[in-house]
């Protein structure tokens, strides 16, 4: 949470934080300031001190309904600095950045955050580091104070992610509606005019949906039928028509435009009916989904519920990752990421050796498992087809497990079939 | 132009370059895969051989799309480098493409792309080159090898960024149908049950609307009557009622989804009437915006037409940045921005004394002249109005200037008044 940072920073010796970048890209800098878009801004905070935020003129007012202390770049104007410089910008920005430590009386151990170019930041930071003798400029590992800050989310956030969870639901609602609209004709759905319904159709039906619920995507939503689900993140060929019978992975992961924050769900359906080898196996799916989320438990690591699957499909017969790093069928992946203002963010539901993480109240976090078929298998079994189901879950401040998604898991979806 | 990459790493003598993340972030690796998505990948190329591409096993479908050479992260397992080194993830992250680069021969100046957390950038780049005694890691200042290479379009992507414009041409038409379709009563745009018509109103239309044209924004457009516009960055807050007689500053900025490319449009007009001395002063940017518009020529410099813009408004009496760097009145911006993947990439229309760049075929930008008075001005003339006039323009690969915005400026739009 944003009040762990001032301890975070004494547990790292961290006597000054600078995070730097355009909110668009880096949501540690969007974490501090609140969701507000800031295209070229730097956080300051020095250990037990106010923080400082720098911008830029023409955001001044963006930055000052921050409440944060603000200073604005024309203070260090670039084009005076590159000219004192020689007009060499990049010495000109490490002094600009030199300056503004200096006047702010920053010196120490400073943790550098935020994207950018990592060759630039590489040549960027030595020169800072050089020119600046008194500042041990630090770069942070896996996971760094803001990873450990924002896996925990505080009331207000799970609020915002609750009612992000209430809207993609409604969304989902309004994807059933439009299949359960269709007709079918030879096991394929159609229009009224007799042409198939395609993957692009329900994208379209998707995107103007989210627009009216104020939903947005970051990249495609997969809508996946068949063979090309069994590859996690093939997002579905738009020109496909969708037929009866085969399984359909749909995965979303909208945000809140104006808070920024995640939901992710993966429902998987057939439409019509779904054929006995592949209804027993969505079954068993869906049976470890439901174990999982009946046994999540504050204070039980996160890595627990990973061998639990990978035992539980293991013991069925399906390869695992944890069995066969190289698999490409069975169960391909990790139980789950956290999310929030980035769609995978810690905790991880993985078995990293280094994953020593365990649940606590505020943890925000996907559950998906699934199994793939992209082949034949070897026992001559179906191929073709991918199950995956994901809520978004959370513990509350009360440690209460709180299904973010909340929405029912429907194997099926009818559709009228016409004759002929 | 993505051709031009050879050239500019010999010209950089870097005998290989590696562009790493996530193509929602890292415009450069989504450039190199021509705007499929990756999450987790990595683009390397040496000099006088064919890239290679290396992704996860799950987006591997998306990865062979590409037609790179294709090779998986699970030729270097994670979890096994991990627990080989201790349970320490950055060692195995530094030692797996340690063994990425031996294995793919890679010697030399290599330089490094794509964005990253800094200070991770500024450590793992550190020790990459501790442990690699043979390989110099090259991170480059602005501009580096993709601001030069990306910064003119090819005749595919000037074709992408046409369609684009094209459709951004008809959002702007249905947003002005939105507004004349409204009534005005005693001065404010009204609903027909009476409640004024706000910014969120509009701004809600310009979503519905933006899905139904298949577009996306990567943050909020900017719909600012008033004084609110008189800080360029300001979105317009979204309970304003419109009024009558106000300066509007539209700017919209969006992007396909299906390719990332980028439009940029800005109007400024005035709902039912436009007062007199901001009539005049509305007509004092239009003159300036068409004479950039008819001055700009191919082996010109950018910088010129700043200079070129800065004069007129000086000669008017405004302040500018040239005159004064901290200026809040006036002209307080640059005269524009390349744009492609990124909404603001290199050409830059400014006076930045580094800026020798002169217009070639394949330069896309902004051309956006302004003019913005928070406050009372000196004179005692009308305060807390804004105006900005852009449109997006493109050399094209005979020479030409093409306007991809090619959309009217109208300066005041009509409404209906309601009596009483």
């Amino acid at each position: 949470m944003k009040t762990d940072i001032p301890a975070l920073m004494r547990a790292r010796r961290l006597d000054a934080i600078v995070v730097r970048g355009n909110t668009d890209t880096s949501t540690d800098l969007a974490y501090l300031v609140g969701g507000v878009k800031l295209e070229n801004a730097l956080y300051l905070q020095k250990a037990d001190s106010p923080p400082l935020l720098v911008a830029s003129p023409i955001e001044r007012d963006t930055a000052a309904s921050t409440g944060y202390r603000m200073r604005l770049w024309s203070d260090y104007d670039l084009i005076e600095y590159t000219k004192r410089h020689h007009n060499d910008r990049f010495r000109a920005a490490v002094a600009i950045l030199s300056d503004l430590l200096r006047d702010e009386g920053v010196s120490g151990r400073v943790g550098f955050y935020g994207l950018a170019d990592q060759g630039y930041s590489y040549i960027f930071l030595q020169a800072l580091a050089a020119a600046n003798p008194h500042i041990e400029v630090v770069g942070e590992p896996y996971p760094n104070l803001f990873q450990v800050a924002r896996q925990t989310k505080d009331a207000q956030e799970l609020a915002v992610m609750r009612r992000v969870g209430e809207r993609t639901g409604r969304l989902l609602d309004s994807v059933f509606d439009f299949l359960t609209g269709q007709r079918a004709r030879n096991g394929v759905l159609v229009h009224a005019d007799g042409r198939p319904v395609t993957v692009g159709d329900v994208k379209e039906h998707i995107r103007l949906e989210m627009a009216r619920l104020n939903l947005a995507e970051a990249h495609e939503n997969i809508f996946a039928p068949g063979r090309e689900g069994a590859v996690p993140h093939n997002t579905g060929t738009h020109e496909r028509p969708l037929r009866l019978g085969e399984t359909i992975v749909f995965d979303v992961f909208p945000y809140d435009p104006a808070t920024g924050y995640f939901h992710d769900v993966t429902r998987t359906f057939f439409l019509g009916y779904a054929p006995d080898p592949l209804a027993e196996r969505w079954q068993q799916v869906k049976t470890v989904f439901d174990r999982v989320l009946a046994e999540l438990r504050i204070g039980e690591r996160c890595a627990r519920y990973q061998e639990l699957v990978c035992d539980a499909f293991e013991s069925l017969g399906y390869p695992t990752l944890r069995q066969d790093p190289k698999t490409q069928r069975g169960y391909v992946h990790s139980l789950g990421h956290g999310l929030g203002l980035d769609i995978h963010e810690p905790p991880a539901l993985n078995l990293m050796p280094d994953n020593d993480t365990v649940f606590v109240p505020g943890h925000v976090f996907s559950v998906e498992p699934g199994l793939y078929e992209p082949d034949t298998p070897p026992d001559g079994g179906p191929g073709g087809w991918a199950i995956r189901l994901e809520d978004t879950v959370a513990f509350d401040h009360d440690g209460h497990l709180v299904n973010l998604t909340a929405y029912p898991c429907p194997m099926v979806i009818p559709v009228r079939e016409l004759s002929g």
